[in-house]
């Protein structure tokens, strides 16, 4: 992880303050009026000096630089997006909805984004910075984790109406809230729609109407819930904004109604979230930011037809494996202890150490037949839950890369159609730059995650796939020892 | 094993000699002429003593203490026999080959046979002594034994025909005699032929048109020629036989061809071979007589049952263990290094262990599935080839049981019916006894076999099994090790 650092080397330029904004006092804030002028020394948080010479950080969103001519080229570019998304979205829905929706229709259009006053609550703020593997997310220095547990039948309207609440203890406060499924997916959409578009927002698992006071599919449910927070809360920004906080730790009905309230009247959301970013580091250079766009949607890709075939072989394994082979070591353990029946039947003497034997073997399959249809719960499940995990994270790369995408081609075409300035050009490549640090620093949480998961589940499953062949191998061993040498 | 024992405590009858006799010197035998009275002594061999007072063995068919009404009922008997042999036999045909085909019509007529010469050689009789599990074949001192090895290619009529030789040597005389499988045929047709009406002589494996003179096909039949002959040499009426002897020992071309000769002229075949069963022991109780027939009939019906079903289900398995499960493994190994190949496309750094080791693991999958594929080979294939076996020999039981029934159930027919009178149901019962002792002789030869084969072959295949389930888990130990403890 990163530590901030403001060592950068941009060049002064003059800025005009299009709206008011109020420092922070202790946050190395300069407070500035709207129409005032200022010199920038900084990126996408901008270091600028007034002009009583007081120097502090402002909010790039918050200065113009640009001539009349930008906003209409940024429109162009912020429209291309729009019809990308609405073209990738259709695509999306006839072929897989995957773990994601795509948001983007969610939010304003993009020139309200463009022009919309940014949020005055500096905890809003995304700073990327430069970690040892390129930009990464501002990560707290305790994570973030909660336990679900003890799922409780509710009812309301006087008994018209059941649910199941879960409750949910945060590390943080170790003070458990409740919440009912209801609650999960209201939550689920503000964070879609706040971060869907810079961030994968993995689905919740299905709403199911049959059987939904089951046992079994209550702590199915529960598990997936339990994965589902488990990875909002390794999240930097999901984990720590007000929306996800307030849903952990709420207390009480009043707070949550108001909370709920505010978050559903945030408008930073959509396309807004790259209002937010701020990244430390110097603009990105054009061609690399396309050579890491490439990069990363081969990645995305080949990883999800990768995860896609794993999961593909694991259900056939899993059907395989509390399906037709069970039975068949089943018949063969009964098989084996018919014929020794029979042969007990013969009343030829002295076979009792054979007879005895081909029991012992026969019941022996007939365990392993059990141990072989409970294996996949401790092993494949896990390899398939992770997988498919991934499966619904990747699902939304596809979209948020190919908007980036298509603004780094857009740009390209508007510069080769001589329609925009250089000062038009250079605005845009810090728009995209900015874009791009949050590819970048959401591309590295993805990785520095799939290395700690797949570490973790290739080890459990290889462990217990040990564990499970020792297991028959002993078995096996003891059985065999019951037969007399010849 | 039982040692002959002559101690018995027969009735001395009056017997008159039929037949002319040689007593073969040193055998404790006497020699006869026909018309002569003797005193008997004994059973199926009967000691006899001569006027002159000189005591020894005269086989029991040389003697007749019967009035003529005896022959009549015996034809009529037998006659009931046939009839039922055919609709046996009619039966058989209809449902499943398994490995026997029923002999019986290739014989001479039942007149024929209770009232033919029996054969002058002593070294044709078969002996049945009083062991610990009860009547016993004589079985040699030192077992039969034969290799089949080096199948080759030759060819006859300048090339126009081709066919494969084996060399099987015996270690009786360790040299090795060449036959092909056209001779091996032969063989079973004269061992059918003679002792199909009272031990099972199991099929052949299969003539086959098309591939016979590939490897994999030579290899088989080797090995399923190994497995008959080593069945047949341990048998101790068979192995011990003239027309086996010659296939396994014959010294020339001249040797063979005349020794084909006389085996084809053979005439105590077919149910012939009850007047060479020679009992030491007492006339059989033809209550006890038809309740041990009810056991072998119950359990080699059941046995066949059980057998069958183990066969079944390792048809099921060895097809999904060489087809379905490998490659489903294989699938996972390359679903696994697939991964690994993606992981190492994204440049991240620093996760070459995690690589390393999925590939790792996804390599030993792919060994895992060769493993399988080949695993039946090594066990399962000499579980299967054993109950095929027995499966064989126990398709032969039911035609020998039910002749052997019917045999009884008429005596009481006839008896119940006053037919005849009480010296005809003493040889009656004294002609089913006999009949009765080969049975129960081949039963105890059956099981103790049965006891050695399942012994040995349930042993093999668990070790296999271990080995199996071992290896496996020792692979996966070795790819879990490659993964960093988290």
């Amino acid at each position: 992880m990163s530590t901030h650092s403001l060592t950068h080397g941009y060049n002064t330029r003059c800025a005009q303050v299009l709206y008011d904004f109020t420092a922070e006092p202790g946050n190395n804030e300069l407070s500035v009026r709207q129409g005032e002028t200022v010199t920038t020394v900084g990126g996408g948080w901008i270091k600028a000096q007034n002009s009583s010479g007081q120097t502090g950080l402002v909010p790039e969103g918050y200065l113009q630089v640009r001539e009349a001519s930008f906003t209409a080229a940024v429109r162009h570019l912020y429209d291309l997006i729009s019809i990308l998304v609405d073209v990738s979205r259709s695509r999306w829905l006839s072929v897989d909805p995957g773990g994601c929706q795509f948001p983007f229709s969610k939010g304003p259009s993009p020139e309200v984004f463009l022009l919309a006053k940014p949020p005055a609550n500096s905890r809003d703020r995304l700073p990327v910075y430069m970690g040892e593997v390129g930009p990464v997310w501002l990560y707290p220095l305790a994570p973030l984790d909660c336990v679900i547990a003890d799922p409780k039948k509710e009812s309301k309207l006087y008994g018209l109406k059941s649910f199941i609440e879960y409750q949910i203890t945060p590390n943080t406060t170790n003070r458990p809230v409740n919440h009912r499924y209801k609650h999960f997916d209201w939550l689920y959409e503000r964070l879609l729609g706040k971060f869907g578009s810079a961030l994968p927002i993995p689905s919740l698992p299905d709403k199911q109407v049959t059987g939904r006071f089951e046992d079994d599919f209550i702590r199915m449910r529960m598990e997936q819930l339990q994965a589902w927070m488990t990875r909002m809360c390794r999240h930097p920004v999901v984990s720590q904004s007000e929306v996800f906080q307030l849903f952990l730790t709420y207390r009480d009905e009043k707070e949550w109604k108001a909370g709920k309230r505010k978050a559903e009247r945030d408008e930073t959301v959509g396309p807004m979230i790259f209002s937010l970013i701020e990244p430390e580091a110097p603009e990105l250079d054009p061609a690399e930011v396309e050579q890491q766009c490439e990069l990363y949607s081969r990645f995305t890709k080949s990883m999800d037809e990768g995860v896609k075939e794993l999961l593909n072989v694991g259900n056939t394994h899993w059907k395989r494996f509390t399906g037709p082979l069970p039975k068949e070591y089943e018949r063969i353990g009964r098989a084996f202890r018919n014929l020794s029946t029979v042969f007990i039947s013969s009343k030829y003497p002295g076979e009792e150490t054979l007879t005895d034997a081909l029991t012992a073997a026969g019941k022996t399959y007939e365990q392993i037949a059990e141990i072989v249809a409970q294996q996949p719960e401790k092993d494949l499940h896990f390899l398939l839950e992770t997988n498919n995990e991934y499966k619904g994270l990747l699902g939304c790369f596809p979209e948020i890369i190919a908007v980036h995408k298509a603004a780094v081609k857009e740009v390209d075409r508007l510069v080769s159609a001589g329609r925009i300035n250089s000062n038009d050009r250079k605005f845009m490549n810090q728009r995209i730059s900015c874009m791009s640090y949050s590819l970048h620093a959401e591309m590295n949480h993805f990785h520095s995650n799939r290395i700690y998961d797949y570490n973790r589940v290739m080890q459990l499953y290889l462990r217990q796939q040990v564990t499970f062949y020792q297991q028959i191998a002993d078995k096996l061993r003891g059985a065999l020892r019951q037969f007399t040498t010849l």
